[in-house]
């Protein structure tokens, strides 16, 4: 994270998406290897606890790993040989069952999935705080009358917990979407050289299923090195959550007007005019909900991927993605403070409306079911 | 469809999206409506009857109401107009009844719901075919070796069939996903001027229901004038589906250089070279793959919509959601014709693998579990 | 142009871009092709003259030719085969002196250079249209003054003129930027199979001249059939040109609010509230906007064109650059529109500045600085 | 950088953007801004003193001040805060000149423009040993047949020279059109809360020049707080140029099959297949290739920017630039990589080709004109 960039992530986020992190994730992965190939019987347990050992983050220089991964186009193939030294080193008959029978997209892919499973959590609670500070919103503002816009003029008249309601709803849904894509994606991969896990005969699933069991994450059945469709699913669902996110801060953005005035975000100030409240948290949403598209966009190209490895698509989603679930947790987080601490003027919003009788239709009924999402 | 984007549709997909239907679908709401509105008594049936026989598509010009609709950015508003005309020259009574208490923003996504639903069968029958003959293709060779390729370079050994079977397992997958947005998104929509259906006083939900089953869309709950993520998901489930299909036909074009010459699509020939026989379905998907993420994108943008209706955001979905509906079904289409008409030649493949005594590991299997997915 | 993409097209651009337009340049291109290689003295001048009388637009159905171009992934096989076939109706003899020696894309991207030739007029006369009022806008209000707005809150004062200055500065030099890369893309495209001219021996080149002479398009020099980095930047400079529109309407609409009050287009009305007065114009510009982006995208994701002809990504830019210059120009008619017909409110500017005694700073020097640009 | 982004950069670049860099620019802006102050007799030499001295990047703590960024939306906040405190510890009556008449976006931008500046030189000596490259390639191969190939099949014949060519024709002609815009976009940013200099009386102009003198950057005429279109045509610029590198590297990943096996790259090796040699420098330009267009489209969004400082759009770009320079950067490291590297196999051109009698038209005479670009 560099200052320019501390706006797209949050503190949880970064320290989940660090070097240290994604390092200790794929050596997580070489390890369980190992212990699992013991455990059926493939390789020696001596080999396997020399591994164990040697698999520790503190002692890999992620500089060094990541110049020589620019030659090689994978951040795996330096670090298997930097494992494979340190293993040589207290044991060398071990060190030849590094990695054994597996491919560079094998941890990668895994470690990845490790790490977006450490950061489902964040995100998840960033969610409930948000959903919950608007129910309540909704909730003590059912009778706030306001006036609705369309193509931003006056319409008829609507009220704030109406209107906090569809936001609500929307976020709501496009949350479980989200989730539930996180779900069926984070898994292990695991295919060997071209995902039929040649190297193990016809013990590949069962070893499969044993290193899934020893790192944490779920099993994965076929291989899917060249078939993100999941992976692209979770990425849309982030890309919807965000643009949800963003209709909301830019609504809010839009209520703050100093001529509307019918809420507040507590916003931060200006380094030219001390007095003045900015949006500031719905401009880090509208931030990340202007850059979201081409991220989704991006992805979605990555996708033609060659054969059974591609040559560039494959490449670009590791930096694709964990841009893409920062920059959801810096809206999140920011959507989550402008909202929880939002302040509501239903007088101004009385006066905007300029309505003597207004009729509301069915706005609670609506209210209530949208609640209800 | 000019000739110059002939590519980009398909002839049935291009009548469901032509003029003729996209304006027969707004007068088919605009009768539902008065029709739904006179069978609960909010208006005379014999207005109703009026409107109904006034909505009869073939007496209304679409080049005057685009031409107006350039002014009020707003096809509605001609039509309307139009309509109410029509009705008047025969029951000035009556005319004062067209369109009552709705809104631009119910006709035109109504409409678009009711093409999209035109459009679900079409695709739902190319894609039948397809994955019907992707599975026979992986039966039928699931015993013909191949070598895998990764980073485009020779690896080790896997069959067609496994091959083919990892295409068939993300295409399916991702027609669910895709299939499982549709039915979620296409509803009825229905909120009067800002969603409230203030008009109708607190009959808003009878209305809609009786609405919904007039026209014959799926009821729509509380409107979701500005909330567009199920219709978001849908266009994401297009973009992975058409990247899925666009993976495949990558494979098969690299499979059909001269110099692999593993497979041969039916194609097309060369305007400069005769006897040239050219990847054509291929390169109709590829191009179909190459847009997709962009119109994904330009969706996801517009999901950022103003208060309760869109000064921009909305109005770019009408040219966005066609595209995406037309650009996936000649996708699909082009893809099932490349696929049942595709010639093997395992010779080649046998050729190209150059190993005596290949190791499948589990391909097999993997192959029988992607064939269930 | 069908009725629910109105907004996205004008009419003039409508025609040009329709099926007689484009079938009309590719037969202009063939006609040319053989008048040039018989004054070289190629073929018979009797050939030449048969295939001219032969390329006559009406006697070509459109739909037919489309049909088969979703075979063959190419309009200009089915086009050169019914040609063949007129002439050879009428001069056996020359009809095989048809297309002679060149390739579908030579007559595909020419044609689409004539197309775009035609649109340039169009673009041309509604920015001079649109800059013009800008000017006298900003002249007019050269001292109407009126608060800056940061964030979306009150900053310090400036002036209407000074506003509007800023606008026209950066659509000015957008439109050099973009008429620049359009005299720089269009051009001829030669260079038969491969791009070598193989067929006219060491003639080819005066061929080429002759040709772009009869066609009315400046010469090509080396063919560019796999480099499209000319035209991407037009692409590209129609994206930041409607982006520069973009961000003056989404200023005008946002003034424009009841609660702000300070400017008024001539906009739309309402279908649900008749007294209602809409930003349309503005819509259909940020309508365009929204889109643009995601077309420069895969503008830029097709130009990963293989070899010596793409099998995708040439052929997506067929529905690409329509679609690019016809969303250009929808934005610019309504931008004009709305510009040329704005209202000004100074009292409600000087009501919601709200600042005794202004301090205007270097903002009338700014102001004509920018008008110079 | 963390390591799982460690391909979208280069080792030089990483420390152009870096957290170091980028607060020295910034501070390097507040003391250009002291010092011209002082120079044109409007705060005391002394104030600028203190002001200077205390502008020591080491004496910042980037951690504090990204958390501090992430609630006012802003790095400018924090860091002048941070300042006019380490002023005040020195000297108190210094400390209310720090940042005097300025605002946020000036400093942020300028110090963005001086980044960029040093980047400039980095990917200019990168393309230079690219182009050096391809002309030398390209004469030394002047009459190496080979086959041209058309949607992926053979056509007719070419020499290596003249597609090499091809490539280095669109790469410099994309490079200078980069290169241009650079220079047209890398500027002072100065502008005060709005634009208008107002806190300097009549005196902005002047203190503008002064401080574009002082930091070194081309003084900016009016300010360009909201209006992107020079950095725009940068960023489509890079989006362009590295297109015409992808469209090379994609070609030479696909002469490198082993089936083709026409060129090699120098390549990496494989984790899982110790001989096997990869295209890697192709992967990696390949990686860029699909990431950039989603990075043009994401700017290009956030042009949209509302009055005279945006919510959203700007803050989007703090992420984008730096992310378009080191993607550019990166790809154009590799490219020159695979390209210095490249070994040709001119037998298995010869045989690939199988045409006793190749006629290559203009092939030479084309080669010779586009090394002149």
């Amino acid at each position: 994270m560099s200052s320019l960039s501390c706006l797209v992530t949050t503190e949880e986020l970064a320290r989940v998406f660090s070097d240290h992190s994604v390092l200790s994730a794929m050596l997580a992965f070489e390890a369980a290897l190992a212990s699992a190939q013991a455990r059926l019987g493939m390789i020696p347990q001596s080999a396997a606890d020399a591994i164990v050992r040697a698999a520790v983050v503190e002692d890999f220089d992620a500089a060094v790993i990541a110049r020589e991964a620019r030659q090689s186009a994978s951040l795996a193939i330096p670090l298997v040989e930097a494992l494979t030294a340190r293993v040589r080193a207290s044991d060398d008959a071990a060190s030849r069952f590094v990695h054994w029978g597996s491919t560079s997209q094998d941890v990668i892919d895994s470690a990845l999935m490790l790490v977006l499973q450490r950061a489902q959590p964040i995100l998840a609670a960033d969610h409930a705080r948000l959903a919950e500070s608007l129910r309540a919103l909704s909730n003590a503002h059912a009778g706030t009358l306001m006036i609705a816009r369309t193509l931003l003029q006056p319409a008829v008249p609507i009220t704030f917990g109406y209107k906090v309601a569809v936001w609500y709803a929307a976020i709501q849904r496009s949350w479980r979407r989200l989730s539930d894509a996180f779900g069926e994606a984070v898994r292990l991969q695991f295919g060997g050289a071209a995902g039929t896990l040649a190297a193990y005969g016809d013990r590949g699933p069962a070893l499969a299923a044993e290193v899934a069991r020893e790192i944490g994450l779920p099993p994965c059945g076929p291989p899917w090195h060249t078939q993100r469709d999941r992976l692209a699913a979770f990425v849309a669902g982030c890309g919807i959550y965000v643009a949800a996110l963003g209709k909301m801060a830019h609504d809010v953005a839009l209520l703050m007007q100093a001529e509307v005035g019918e809420v507040a975000e507590p916003g931060g100030g200006s380094s030219a005019m001390p007095g003045k409240r900015n949006p500031s948290g719905c401009a880090t949403v509208l931030a990340a909900a202007t850059r979201m598209p081409g991220l989704v966009s991006a992805y979605l190209t990555g996708m033609i991927q060659e054969h059974e490895r591609a040559a560039g698509g494959w490449q670009a989603e590791w930096q694709i993605l964990p841009d893409v679930v920062q920059t959801t947790g810096s809206a999140l987080a920011a959507a989550a403070g402008a909202i929880g601490g939002l302040t509501v003027f239903p007088d101004r919003m009385r006066a905007n409306l300029n309505v003597p009788d207004p009729d509301l239709g069915s706005a609670e009924a609506f209210r209530q079911q949208l609640l209800d999402e």
